[in-house]
Parts: C-alpha cells; structure tokens; sequence
C-alpha cells in the first residue's frame, strides 16, 4: 500500500470524551469516529486491524472443525419468547418494531438463533457434534457506552455454538474450543490467561474467560505464576490459611476497645496482628410472610473479605441478603460494630470461613458497644461451626491447585467459552434422535471472542507516550517505508520503491509514506498508529550503503545494509507471526 | 473441505413461500433458511458463494482505489435529519428509539454518514479525489418482502461514496467505478448489461444500473446487440422512426368507426396497419386555486406507449396529471375514445412524439363518438405540432447510438452507479477548501453491489430441472468428489484421497464427499448445490485407470486418466476463472 492511496486521519488531540488509552490512541490514530455513543466508524487505518484479527480467528476455529455461517442482526421476538429472554433480558436488548408493527430485537447474541437453526436441521445423533460459527455485528444497548471499542453499543463479535449428543461430547467440543482460544491469542500476539469463571452447572469448570492481562482491566485476576491456575477473585477457591487448628492458651476475656469498631482498629488498639481478628458479617433470609427471617452470622478473619457468590451458593443462603440494623439489634442486642458469636441476644446460624475454622485464640465483637472478646476458642468458648470457602482469595494465598502461591493481576475479558447444557435446547425443544431412538435435547455450548474489544485490550496492553504499539499479528501495517525527501532525491526514490517491491514480494504488509510529509510527522504518524517496524530511506545513508531500521519499542535506530534491509525486516516479522 | 466436517442441509421440497426459481433453490441447497420476513440465515453452503462475491468485489475496489471502512448498522437520527432524508424516506426505513428515547434509523444506506465523515476528515483540495467503501449488512423494511434474498429487509451491500473536487474529477471517479464494475460482473462469470438509468442532473450519463439478464427480472432493458447500448426501457431515447414526413396525399375525411374506440379496433376496421393510427392521450396541469387548468393533448403512434417519465420532463408538464373524463368532455366535446387534436371544443396544447411528427395522411379521432379522421397531415390540416420523444422504445426501434437495432431483454439489477453532486455535501456542509482557499462543497457519487442479491440473481440466469449451476467463481466448491463405496474399497479411498490432495495443492476449492452416502444421493445433493464440476471415483473405472468427470452442463460424463483427473479439472477451472 501506499500512503497516497490509502487513508490516514491522525490526531493530535484526544476527544474530551476518551476516558481510557486506548480509546484516546484510537481515536487519534484514525481508526474509530463516534457516530453516536457506543457506535463507531471504523476508518481503515482500525478495519485493516479489525480484519487481521477476524482472518487469525477464522482460521483457528476452522482448524478447530466449527463451521462458519452468518445469522441476522435483526431477529424476531417470538423466538427470544419462546427461550424465556424476552422477559429476562434487562434494557440492554434493543426492542424495536418493524412497520407492521410485529416485535424485533437486534441481537446481542444469538443463542436463540442458532438453536432454531439446530432444531430444524439436526435431526439425528449421526448429524452431532457440530460446531456453528460468524463473525457478525452485535448491539447492546449500554446504559452508559464507554471506553471506545471496550464498552461499545455496536460491535463485532466471533461467536460459536456446538451441538453435542452428551455431556462428555460438550466438553469435547468444549475442549477444542479452549484449545482453539489459547491458539487464537498466542497467535495475536497479546498476554493473556484463560480464567475459570465459575463452577459451572454441568460439573468441572464450566466456563473460562479469557482475559487479556492489562493495568487498566476492569476484572482482578487471581493467578499462580508457577502454574496454569488463574480464576476471576470471585470465583476462586479459597484454601483454609491455617492447616491445623492450634490449642487454646488464653482465656476467654471480655476487653474494652473503646471507638474501634474495625478489625484494623482493634488489632492496633491491642497490638496483635490483624490475623488474629475476626469479623462478623449479618445475613437474613426470609421464611415466608408473616415468619421471621432466619438470621446468619458469617464469620470472616480480620483482613479477608466476603465473597458474595460463594455465600449465595450455600444450603440456605440462595436468597440471602444483608440484615437490616433493626435485625441486628433484635437478635445481638447491638448494633453493627461490636457484633460476636458469642451471646447473642437470639439464636443465629453461625457459618465460620475455613480459615477462620481453623483459627485459635482469636478475637471478636462481645456484643456491646466498645467491647471486644479475645481468647475465643471453637469447641471451648463456642459450638464447633459450619465450615465453608466464603471469602475471596489475595495475594500470597496457596494456589487452590498447590502449585505455589497466588497473585492477583487486572485483565480486560476478550472471550469466553462456556457450557450451557440444555438450557436453551429445553427451552425451545432441540431434540435428535439418539442411537436408542428417543428424542433427546442437544447439549450446548457457546464461545465468544469481542473482535472490537480486542483490539482496545491489546493497546491498553501495548502503549507508550508516542501511541500504540501493535503486535505484528494485528497492526495495520507490518512495517512502514518512510523516505526522506522522496520529491528531491531520484536515489532516495529509487531505494524506497525497491525495498517497498522487495518487501511486497516477500508477503510483508508494508506501507511506503509517499506522501512527502517533513520526517518529523511521518514518525510521529506512524509511531502513532504503532505500526512495529519502520526503515527510514536518506540520501546520507544510501551513499554509505545503510538504510535506517527501528522497532517501534526500539530506543534507538540501527544501520542495515541497503540490500538487505528488507529481507531483515521480513524475517523479523516472520519470526514473530510464527508465535 | 471433506463433507463429514461441513454441515450440508439440501431439502427435497421448496417452501410454500418461494415463488421464484432461485428462492426455491437457495432453500433446496442449504444455502439460506428464513427467520422472519425478508430475513435470512446464510447457511455454510450461502456463506462461502457470499465471501467469493465479496472477495471479487473488494479485489476490484482495492485495484480501482478505493479504500475500505466500515460503517454502523444503527444511524442517529440527527444525521437524517440534517440530509431531510428523515422526513422524504418512506417506511422502508426502519426508525426506532433507544434506550433513553433517542431516535435512530437502522441503515438502508450510508449517504448520511459518509458525508459526516468526510466533512470532518477533508479540509482540503489535497486530500481529493477519495473513494470510500465497505461491505456492510443493509436493512430495508420492505411492504412485501419476497423472492429469497433479492428482495429481502436485511441484505449485505457493497456501498462506495466519491468525493471529487469538481464535476471533472466526479465523472474521472465515476468512469473508474463504472470500470471496476464491468471487471466485477465479467470476472463473477454473469451475463451482464450496464444500462443507463437516466439522463442524470450534472450532464451526461449521471446513472448506470448493471443488470444481469434473466428472463426472471423484474425490469425491462432496451439494448443493441450490435453495440454497447443499453438503457432501461424507461429511460433509453426513442428516435423518430420516420425520417422524413412524407407529402399528403390523402383528402381530410370525417370516417365512421362504430364501436372502433381503440387504435387496433381502427385500423382493423379500416384495413389499414396501426403504424397509421395516432392515439391521444390527455394530460391536465393546474394553474393556481380556481383558474381552470391547461389541458395537454399527447398524439403518439397507434403501436407506442406514453412514456410518463419522459412526458413530466417536458416544460410545464413538470406536475401533470391525467385529465378526468369530465375535462375531456368539456375541452374536446366527446368522452374518452374518439379524441384527437382536429375541432376540439377549447384551446389544447398539442405535443406529437417525435415520430408523429414525421407522419403523413394519418387517422385520428374525429372528436365524435363512433368516428374517426383519416387523411390527416401536419401543416395542411393541423398547425405544426410541438415535437418531443414522449414514448417507450420498442423492439427492433433503431439504436440511440446509431449502431442497430433495439431489442428487450429481462434483467435484475445487482449494481448501480449514481453522480450525486452536490446534493448531500450542500444539505450537510461537506466542503472542502479549493486552490482558490475558497471553501467549496464535495463532489459525491455513490456506488452500490447488491452482494446478497448477487447470488439469487445468478441463480435466475444458471439453473436448470435438477438445481442450481453456478459460475467457478462463485462456487461454494468448485468441484466435488464423489467416491463409490468409500467404506468398501481400500483402492476407491487412496484414489479419493490422492485426488482430493493434489486439487488442494492445485489451489482449487474441493469438497470430499465422504459421507458414504449412495450416488444418487451424493449426485442430486450437489447438483442441486450446484458444484460446476465432479470426479466420480469407482473402482471399476479405476481398475482401467480411469475416473469419471462431469461439468455440471454437460449431458454425459466423460473417463479421464486417473493420474491426470485432477490437473484436468485444476485446469478447467483456472481457464473459467482466468475470465
């Protein structure tokens, strides 16, 4: 390509509304334009990149055996009522009517879709398994579109459905999509961890994000450095952090803590560490009108926080909530700062955290105001409780698969694959005929990877002051040919077509900046729109036989010998698309 | 691509609601299923004829250049509303609000945003010429959708918008899109003609539709098949097919024609040929509340038709209606039927088709009932007529361009070629400053390829009894391989196999059919897909080193050396597309 003909829109200032980088150097390097909020034009400086990025996903799913097919944007309501989503889904899906007033949404998934597609396609056990797949354009309408392509309302994604006779084939398929993901962001060139989201309905970890590793990532993270394991904070295993609970040595005293009301608080007020405190957490849930609710005291040590989904999943505790201060009074004869497990004024369900289970001597709320109990100890001071993993994980925790110690990183989800079983098979009756001759409903699974949203995560990961520093993989260009004087210079001009035609022959993606642009914009251009590679073409050089090479997270430029130039550069490239 | 890894869903039975040739086909191969009205899954079978369409049409907007983008499906409002195309456009244009109540449009077309982008991303001549483009999923929300994908609401276009700097550089920009689409359609492998579809407001040609020719199609197409001409019937100049009037001859009679109120009726009745007759056709235009409108008298040739769009072109007629039978009784003293221009009641303005004009001792209505003039000539019984092309062109009318003869032929339009102007850069300020520093509005002409409708429309032109026949070049497979018994014979697999990897390594498109299917399944499955070429692998044949090929026009099959079948076929297939 050449400049001339190509389109180049760089900024020098950011729009007002870009909060996040790579929403900035997007924008500034010509490859979004807001339409409206959530809604953008891809200029073609960003399409190149968005294509790249399509091409590496449809091979690996191809590779992977999934089939691509295209579904509609536009889908009726008669079938997200038939799934049950019609209702469920919140204001996010876009509800519209056509001109004969009939109900349509523009899809922001299309698990509906396909699975009516399954249904009257697949008709046999012989037909399965089969993976359908399209890279299309989906719409959320966002309460608050943000970050550019992060959070857009309009945005395309590369989505999969398989279509398994049993559990044991979804999680075949389930597999090869997984496999077919970690090749997809090898490939792209970008620090990622697939990241267990949950733990599933079916059995085994029935969904993995796939998240690629930034600062600014909306999610923590928590990983084992020395080991695959990476989980979502909240969805992490928690291990008890003391193996075996110590005797009790002190005794059991009430103290005065006088306005401290926090483990911290309390644990400098005593000088003892903050390991040694517990806190206490109230939850209520009702038993029926008229009945009072059941009252729960979750105990949690002083520097832990409670995990919210792990409580809920609890015997008892799907529908908790937090207890009212008047709930709290009623059944502590206190209110919330003091609360303990010892005393209280009503019978409560005490749930103890496994760390806290397994914790001696220690210390919590008497139940009054400016009163703390230290040397509590179970079995002695207290019945033995009910045990359960109710806090998130932190840093220096063992890994839950004991291969070292966890830390906790931010990413930006880019994908997800996830086992959705029958849910929608039931729902909207996707039955074959199994080898036994009755009608069974399809196992499901759906795979998604955000297109756009990929390429704002890998410059969130990617960036300098100067502008975006792409893998080669998704840059627009894999390398920029900037001559210097090209309208003065026949040598100059002779050399710059030559390595462009050199570089064009050997399959390398290069730009040649005709554009008679001064030296200092066409760096700061290209330094911009983070294209990796650049050979800067002088008079000066040439007569010494040199052309000027420099990566784009190169500090300084290095001499090549002018009739080499470009094949070095190409087997740069070569070397890092081979990932 | 082995068929056990690809998903094929040929049905023996159309649907009820197909009702043309290529709908049902679509259908029948697997290669579209309906969601709604006018909306379509692409099946894998669809989607691979759709990616080689698009690929063929980018690889020629690329070469002619063009430069890709890619533009939203949902349009706010206000960019609609600053064109005025908010208030013109129909309900085809599917209107809806958001989430917080703002209006938006979803895409039938990219006018608006296009000229938003180029506004703000073109400030000066320099950056001119540009021609943008994409390939983008439209929605029309048609009255009727019908007929599969050519006339469905959610369709993929390929749109390009020009931008010139003067009407010079506009038809510069127009030729080459004019160009590249010849090469498209050529290159597609369809019968094809570029028809101009009016006589444009800038000058020349402003407009080419490119119509595929199919006996199917919904428009007429006047062409010379000795010369490039080519217009719709509409819109293609009608000569006068009278060189020279010739001298009357012929006394001025007053003739009985009882019951004979049609120009066929007359000359039947007066054993003369139509081509003597002249019909009237009458025409009322308003002057202002309560003046009395002028009333025109159209005098075409018995055998022609009123061509309207002609007629409200002419001066005055600019907002004609057809007179109502109460007018015609006041101006000419007789109802419809026995009219013509000689003693009518009150002053009308006569216009003669240019035709006509040119006649001698014609017939005409005696402004009686049941009586006709004959004998007729201009000058000597009527004042010169006012002359204008008023009328549709016929076959065997001689060619516009002086080379031939005029046929009719069907077409459907796939493409259309259009010189805006200025028409959106005034509405929307799209201006650029010129070489004089003086800011000047945009040049715009836009360009649009029907990608869907590609698909439907070649299936019109290539099909017969037992499917589909579609060109090389849009082949979902160019060729298939069909082995008999490939559970049964070790030697009907190696060959199978072998020939499938040497079609692979020749570059060509092949799909195995692997399923173990009988034949007659296998060969009506991908004659009904339409796969252009087949090699049929048996083990008798192979015992005397031969394999079977069939191009799917051809009535009998014939044997080819085993070891030279696939560089055959490879060949076959090259030469077609080398097209």
């Amino acid at each position: 390509m050449k400049a001339t003909r190509f389109f180049i829109g760089t900024l020098k200032e950011a729009p007002a509304d870009a909060e996040i980088v790579s929403h900035k150097l997007m924008v500034r390097a010509g490859m979004i334009r807001r339409v409206a909020g959530g809604i953008y034009n891809y200029l073609p400086v960003g399409l190149r990149s968005i294509r790249k990025v399509e091409a590496i996903v449809r091979e690996e799913m191809n590779r992977a055996g999934a089939i691509e097919l295209l579904m509609p944007s536009v889908q009726p309501a008669e079938l997200w009522q038939e799934s049950g989503r019609w209702e469920q889904y919140g204001p996010e899906l876009l509800r519209f009517k056509d001109r004969k007033q009939s109900d349509f949404v523009m899809g922001p998934t299309h698990e509906e879709v396909i699975t009516d597609i399954a249904r009257n396609q697949i008709k046999s056990y012989r037909q399965l398994p089969v993976n359908f797949y399209q890279v299309q354009t989906k719409f959320r309408d966002e309460i608050r579109p943000r970050f550019g392509v992060m959070r857009g309302r309009e945005f395309i994604m590369k989505d999969a459905y398989s279509f398994d006779k049993d559990v044991d084939g979804l999680k075949v398929s389930y597999q090869k999509m997984y496999d077919a993901y970690t090749r997809i962001f090898t490939r792209l060139g970008l620090e990622f961890r697939a990241v267990a989201a949950d733990n599933g309905s079916i059995g085994g970890s029935g969904s993995h994000e796939f998240h690629v590793i930034a600062e600014t990532g909306e999610d923590d993270i928590a990983y084992c450095p020395t080991s695959d394991f990476a989980a979502n904070v909240e969805a992490a295993d928690a291990l008890p952090l003391i193996a075996q609970r110590g005797a009790a040595t002190e005794p059991l005293v009430k103290t005065a803590t006088p306005g401290a009301a926090k483990c911290e608080q309390v644990a400098e007020l005593l000088g003892i560490p903050l390991e040694r405190t517990v806190k206490s957490i109230v939850l209520a849930t009702e038993n029926g009108e008229g009945a009072e609710p059941t009252i729960w005291l979750l105990l949690l040590r002083g520097d832990h926080d409670l995990n919210e989904i792990k409580a809920g999943k609890l015997e008892g505790l799907g529908n908790f909530r937090f207890a009212t201060e008047a709930e709290i009074v009623e059944w502590f004869g206190t209110p919330p700062g003091y609360l303990g497990p010892i005393g209280t004024k009503k019978p409560v369900k005490v749930i103890a955290d496994s760390t806290v289970a397994n914790m001696s001597d220690f210390v919590v709320g008497a139940n009054e105001v400016d009163f703390h109990t230290t040397g509590v100890n179970w079995g002695r001071d207290l019945p033995e409780p009910v045990v359960a993993d109710i806090r998130n994980v932190k840093k220096g925790d063992p890994s839950p698969d004991g291969k070292g110690v966890l830390d906790i990183c931010r990413g930006i989800e880019v994908g997800h694959v996830f086992q959705l079983g029958t849910k929608y098979s039931d729902a909207m009756s996707a039955n074959f005929l199994g080898e036994n001759g009755k009608p069974q409903p399809m196992q499901m699974g759906c795979y998604g990877i955000g297109v756009t949203r990929i390429l704002g995560a890998a410059i969130e990961q990617n960036f300098d002051e100067k502008g975006i520093i792409w893998p080669e993989s998704i840059a627009p260009f894999e390398v920029v040919v900037c001559p210097m004087g090209l309208d003065r210079s026949e040598l100059v001009r002779e050399h710059a077509e030559r390595v462009y035609d050199e570089l064009v022959k050997a399959g390398v993606d290069v730009i040649l900046d005709d554009r008679g642009e001064r030296p200092g914009v066409m760096f700061a251009d290209w330094e911009l729109i983070g294209v990796p590679h650049r050979l800067v073409i002088g008079e000066r050089g040439l007569k010494e036989g040199k052309i000027e090479y420099q990566g784009r997270r190169d500090t300084e430029a290095t001499l090549l010998a002018a009739e080499e130039a470009a094949q070095v550069v190409a087997q740069k490239i070569r070397a890092a698309l081979a990932r």
